[in-house]
């Protein structure tokens, strides 16, 4: 158990509704437990109390597994597959002073195990996830640097990727490249998005099949973790030239996203920071194809919270570390984005934790 | 659309006390739609209200791909990351006639997106993962015959696995190699447990590491897909030798699993298949280490229904398919299982799916 976070997460519960947070596997319970099981649909998951008290609650298939992994330090009840998980699961939690109570759930509790407990066991959830993403929004100095690291390990697969793109090689082996390329430098959790000619597109495009050619243009969008932090970097590249009219574009994503990373200074307001990308993009009115939030905050997950967004009304503290990433996407004609993991770092400086160049980028 | 499958739901639909039924992107989704898109933490799903009409909303960024991928057969809603989820979600609920409504949720439906529309959009959410497995509960002789096939897939992999394995190989290595058997057969979405040694103790071990060594107890769970039917196999192999203990034991356990694939017949009341084989175990005083239920419905999903176990007050139906594993589990010392897959068919006669032997089998 990581005792400081609990700590952290159980002064601040203070000041909710919650009488309880529950934490299904997840990173965020690897992130207070220091572990996290596979789950399947049998409901399982650590319960936080907000007298600083934990138990956890799982199948019986599992519990020699989780108390080994618990090294015994907290009570893990099981329940039985032939008893039904509600019967149990109500007596558990009545024993736990947690009948009628308020409780708060991660982002990986299910909701049909969550609402069968509501039904069955007089239990009311609500949704934890801003403040289970609030006990972790400001990074360690530990934290900075395992960033930075990460970030490090992505970049330094982009050069040689370049090298290894040309016409004919599919997404799925630009993929399948970068993945060597990170995982030999150290990185774990590989993920790469590889999106050509019209499938650019699409901000989040998860197919791998069609066949790179000349004249395309290319997302890269990569990342992988690093003692628990995660990186996510995303760059345009054109394959064999870039018309007139692509330049245009690209310098204009370009010139978006270096607004919002110049607006994104400690204490700025970041409803502000996502709006100045969208005045450089409106100046030849493609303001409306950035169909997205600029930014997300990164760290134990690859999505967690600041998202850099209009509707996010707070200011940047240090130790926030987000992705700046707006971009121009026409579904099915083409897409352009550059994206930089930005940081408020210790010394409240605003770091630009990717290093890899920003210049348009021609594959011959 | 699957016009069939949804008509069915909504026929069912009638006799609950849901308005309208949620289903997020799952196995759940591609059965009714055709496609599941990926999810990340934005809430988005298909509404499909008791009427017979649906709608899907999603955040705009998958706006293009999803209004595609439904052949603009249905009015799809998209929220905007810069406005805020449940302020646009609750207008788009609200035009359709859902505020103050019941509705059910599907098993990938996930809590904290659940319970923020709860909160801020006055819609009440049920369990309704029971009411999705219902609609295909009862296999139809395609299905059944795309089991037969799936079910042949991971059987084929079984000889050439144990002419593979040997000691000093690691669990990882002989899961590679079930992968590339059932790949090179046509199986998609490999999956494979090895568990060797004292980690065969853990019914869901989910481990890679530990070298093979003599006198080796390995537990092998696998399986695959084929034409979005699943596959789930496990078998008991010796490495070099068998002990007269372990000899006993694999004995008990192989009329254990035997007995209640026995009782699997047509119009069986469910709770007695379970006990069967819980009542051979007794026979040595091993029915206390059977911690799960003795199987599961198979099909669209590895797990859906109908559950064999005590809580399941129902009868064996034709067209139900599922597993049939009962085991003994020592955690960090053994375990053992025999699984197969069994169907009551179009005949209503118990057909066993996997072929493979069930023989103690030594590998030298």
């Amino acid at each position: 158990m990581r005792k400081h976070y609990i700590e952290k997460l159980v002064s601040m519960m203070g000041e909710t509704e919650f009488d309880a947070i529950l934490v299904c596997p997840s990173e965020e319970l690897k992130f207070f437990a220091g572990f996290s099981p596979m789950m399947c649909e049998r409901f399982q998951g650590l319960f936080i109390k907000k007298d600083g008290s934990c138990f956890y609650v799982c199948n019986l298939l599992y519990g020699d597994e989780i108390k080994e992994s618990f090294n015994h330090e907290i009570p893990v009840y099981t329940w039985f597959d032939g008893d039904g998980m509600t019967n149990v699961v109500g007596k558990i939690l009545e024993e736990q002073g947690l009948k009628g109570a308020t409780v708060g759930v991660n982002s990986s509790a299910q909701a049909f195990n969550v609402l069968e407990i509501t039904d069955k066991c007089g239990v009311n959830f609500k949704n934890a996830k801003p403040l289970l993403e609030e006990v972790r929004i400001r990074k360690t100095p530990e934290e900075l640097e395992n960033l930075r690291k990460a970030a490090a390990i992505a970049d330094a697969a982009f050069e040689p990727t370049i090298k290894f793109i040309r016409p004919g090689l599919t997404e799925g082996q630009i993929r399948d490249f970068m993945f060597e390329q990170m995982s030999s430098r150290g990185g774990t959790n590989l993920w790469a998005i590889v999106a050509s000619g019209p499938n650019s597109g699409f901000p989040h495009y998860s197919g791998y099949d069609r066949v790179i050619q000349e004249q395309d243009i290319m997302v890269l969008d990569w990342g992988c973790e690093y003692n628990e932090m995660q990186s996510d970097i995303s760059r345009t590249v054109f394959v064999g030239d870039a018309t007139e009219d692509q330049r245009r574009i690209y310098e204009l994503v370009d010139r978006a996203q270096l607004a919002s990373q110049e607006a994104a200074v400690e204490g700025a307001w970041i409803p502000d920071i996502d709006k100045a990308a969208r005045v450089v993009l409106d100046e030849q009115d493609y303001a409306k194809t950035l169909i997205n939030r600029v930014g997300h905050g990164i760290g134990y997950m690859i999505h967690e919270a600041p998202d850099i967004k209009e509707c996010n009304p707070r200011r940047l503290e240090r130790g926030m570390c987000f992705s700046i990433e707006p971009g121009v996407y026409l579904a099915n004609v083409y897409g352009m984005r550059i994206e930089n993991i930005v940081a408020i770092n210790e010394k409240g400086e605003t770091e630009i934790l990717n290093k890899v160049t920003r210049e348009l980028t021609i594959i011959k």
